[in-house]
């Protein structure tokens, strides 16, 4: 499990050149990141809010990013074991025809998982960032800029997996899949983006009255 | 040292109810796994790519890469230590005028050491995002969404580490300090931004060939 290693630890196999843990899952981290940041901006507010709407309105939102964080985490895993499943399908045997079709089509069922855990980010983040649209509006001012680094985390994560979605569809064939899944990628990287930048700018709106 | 923390624990601290780690240390992090990422391409491309001078270009980077990473690591830490000295400071005695000026002198410091922590982030985020140009330039196409998640983690961590110096320039009374500050980071902020797009923008021309 990629998460029991220290940071440090992570970090020096991400830097090795072994090609995982790579981008997807760290941008699986950065999602879990962001989820923490929405999880602490809840806790510092529900204590000092003396307003009891928006004390219920965190609490339960906190139980909804505590979910998302936990859904995030066990992502950072499943895209490195999804990259290991293709390297898995490319070294299987090729001596006859049989044999060149069998791999052939573990190849490609391999690349579809792989598009699908961060694709599978993506709706993830897409909850994310409407939970921080209320953190962003109702959270602690104090704590205001954790919201803010919350964002740009799910952001950044959100960006990254559309792009290893798009890397894995470039070599899928089966041309359904492919332009269902494309289409859904850019509908919800699209819907994403918009949502962070507005919550940004609320956010910036609060902490620097502009 | 928040670096020995498995991600997990790191995850928890995050999440719980006291401020610190924060969105300035989640920023230190996201920066070091972009540097990890950028370490890895090079280190995925120096055993592949036939061109001796790419080769060399790239071990260079290498270098330069690994040494910006133990300093992104190590900004994790002083973020959290930053923030801690505000607080102590804010709790010093104020029983009499003494007191009271050399708490808010102590707390002012605090505030200063707190703003130019971030600013370190961002001068070391204009670095890699120098470094990532090439590396998406030359780096192995195998691994070119991973420079893309690289660059993607340094702007985020660029973003936040601005919105952590502004929060802090903004409650500092010593206005040359903060319209030095405000500057620089305001010209960082742009010039990596900028940087980091294009470098973007060109990995997904490679990629995608669009």
């Amino acid at each position: 499990m990629l998460n029991s290693f220290s940071i440090s630890k992570f970090l020096d196999e991400t830097a090795s050149n072994s090609p995982v843990p790579g981008g997807g899952s760290v941008s699986a981290l950065a999602a879990s990141l962001g989820a923490a940041l929405a999880s602490m901006v809840c806790r510092l507010t529900i204590g000092k809010n003396t307003n009891v709407n928006v004390q219920n309105e965190l609490k339960s939102i906190l139980i909804k990013s505590e979910r998302l964080r936990a859904k995030f985490t066990a992502l950072i895993d499943e895209d490195t074991n999804a990259f290991k499943k293709v390297i898995a399908a490319s070294r299987l045997p090729k001596e006859n025809s049989d044999q060149n079709a069998q791999r052939a089509a573990a190849i490609q069922e391999a690349y579809k998982e792989a598009a699908v855990v961060p694709l599978h980010l993506l709706e993830s983040c897409a909850e994310a960032v409407e939970l921080l649209k209320i953190v962003g509006e109702k959270g602690n001012k104090n704590s205001l800029s954790d919201a803010g680094v919350a964002i740009l985390m799910l952001g950044a994560a959100c960006e990254g997996a559309a792009m290893n979605v798009r890397i894995n569809l470039a070599v899928i064939t089966d041309v359904s899949f492919v332009e269902a899944n494309k289409i859904l990628t850019n509908s919800l990287q699209v819907s994403i983006s918009n949502s962070a930048q507005q919550t940004l700018f609320r956010i910036n709106e609060r902490l620097f009255s502009y």
